[in-house]
């Protein structure tokens, strides 16, 4: 069943006019059809069944349905935040990581970067990795669309809202490190608020460690081979789902 | 540390000529020096760490000093077998897989398969295939290139080596099963061998579905979200390491 996000409130019952990005989807990608059952997200991040009723020009009529009971957010929020690197690497862990289940991603420019963020083309390049994080949260069935926040320095991060907090670091794993992930992902609970940085391709700077560790984040290994800097999200992500979503 | 593949006898203290493409690699793409430690991984899979005493032209000669004490292979044997996706798909899952530790990758012409393997350029395919697992495999620091399988049709594919069978299937996250992965995974002994089947962009066909279940396949969950043919794979594999490895 396709899903798309509405951003609008939603009653069961409401006859509802679908037009722009949305419509075009629907009606020339799709292809769907007059009977057609979809999935809306209102601006509440609920989901709603919904029944194709009339296609004409470029809208779509819709009538929802039923409150749909799918949850597929994870339990617990979880932010990445990755060193910048080249274009299309950024990219691709924006679209897997949303797919995985991730609630923010932060890019910021990293000591070893090697592909920096520009300040001028910054606005662009933000509204391009937001539209790769909307269509992955619409394909992968998502009730929140991930943020994507672009920032220069990893200094320029708030830390704030997160009180659980990782490193991802090859160095643990030469090392044999192999209890930090799974005691951290044990003991989380619904309020907790996750977040794990990750380096670009060259690596995370030893400068960048011990600013995270006077920011009391914990440096751990993912598994026992060195990951690349575009899988290793995906690691700590399917670590999170199994542990929290598979029993 | 470099990591190379030897696929020849080493003892402690020997010293050996290397050339060819891995001399190549310390030569010309690392600028490697004399002095440097790297890891060698015998024909056996042992990894010994040796010295560079010296480089000339294109040969490098190294020493063995010590055998290395890292095992970076997954406690057990696990295979994915995939629906042939769009070249760089395929390519991409065998990169990524290999990083996260898979033993085989077996492909297959699925009944959903678009870009399906043709038969008279699949010497070459392999080739190429093969040259990425061996590359992921050093950059990852495995003891083993994970053996690649190009098949026409999954009914061509033996599965009796394999005692644990999973099928990846988007439909069982639709309907909320959660319990198949963990129950599997939590039960692996050393000597299990499991076999996990993922479908192609297109997902995999009823037919395909009821041959597996057949052969004693069970179909399974990879946490709540629908994920891409190119990233189920590396859910699979990091829950299998985060279960067996993480503790």
């Amino acid at each position: 069943m396709q899903h798309y996000f509405l951003n609008q409130p939603i009653s069961v019952g409401d006859q509802i006019i679908l037009n722009g990005e949305t419509a075009h989807r629907i009606i020339k990608v799709r292809r769907s059809e007059v009977g057609e059952v979809i999935e809306l997200v209102d601006h509440h991040q609920k989901p709603y069944l919904a029944k194709i009723i009339a296609l004409k020009g470029n809208e779509v009529l819709v009538q929802a349905a039923a409150e749909s009971t799918m949850i597929t957010e994870l339990p617990v929020e979880a932010t990445i935040l990755i060193g910048s690197s080249k274009g299309e690497k950024n990219e691709f862990v924006i679209q897997k990581a949303t797919e995985f289940g991730v609630r923010r991603i932060i890019i910021f420019n990293a000591d070893y970067s090697i592909a920096r963020l520009k300040s001028d083309k910054i606005d662009k390049k933000l509204e391009r990795y937001e539209k790769i994080a909307q269509q992955a949260a619409e394909q992968s069935r998502r009730q929140v669309v991930p943020e994507v926040v672009l920032v220069d320095k990893l200094s320029d991060v708030d830390f704030a809202p997160y009180n659980k907090r990782l490193i991802a670091y090859e160095e643990s794993a030469k090392k044999g490190e192999k209890t930090v992930l799974r005691t951290t992902l044990q003991g989380l609970t619904p309020d907790d608020k996750i977040v794990m940085v990750f380096g670009p391709e060259g690596g995370i700077s030893p400068m960048e460690i011990g600013y995270l560790e006077s920011e009391k984040f914990t440096a751990c290994a993912l598994g026992k081979r060195i990951l690349r800097a575009e899988g290793a999200p995906m690691y700590f992500l399917s670590a999170l789902s199994y542990q929290l979503e598979m029993n």
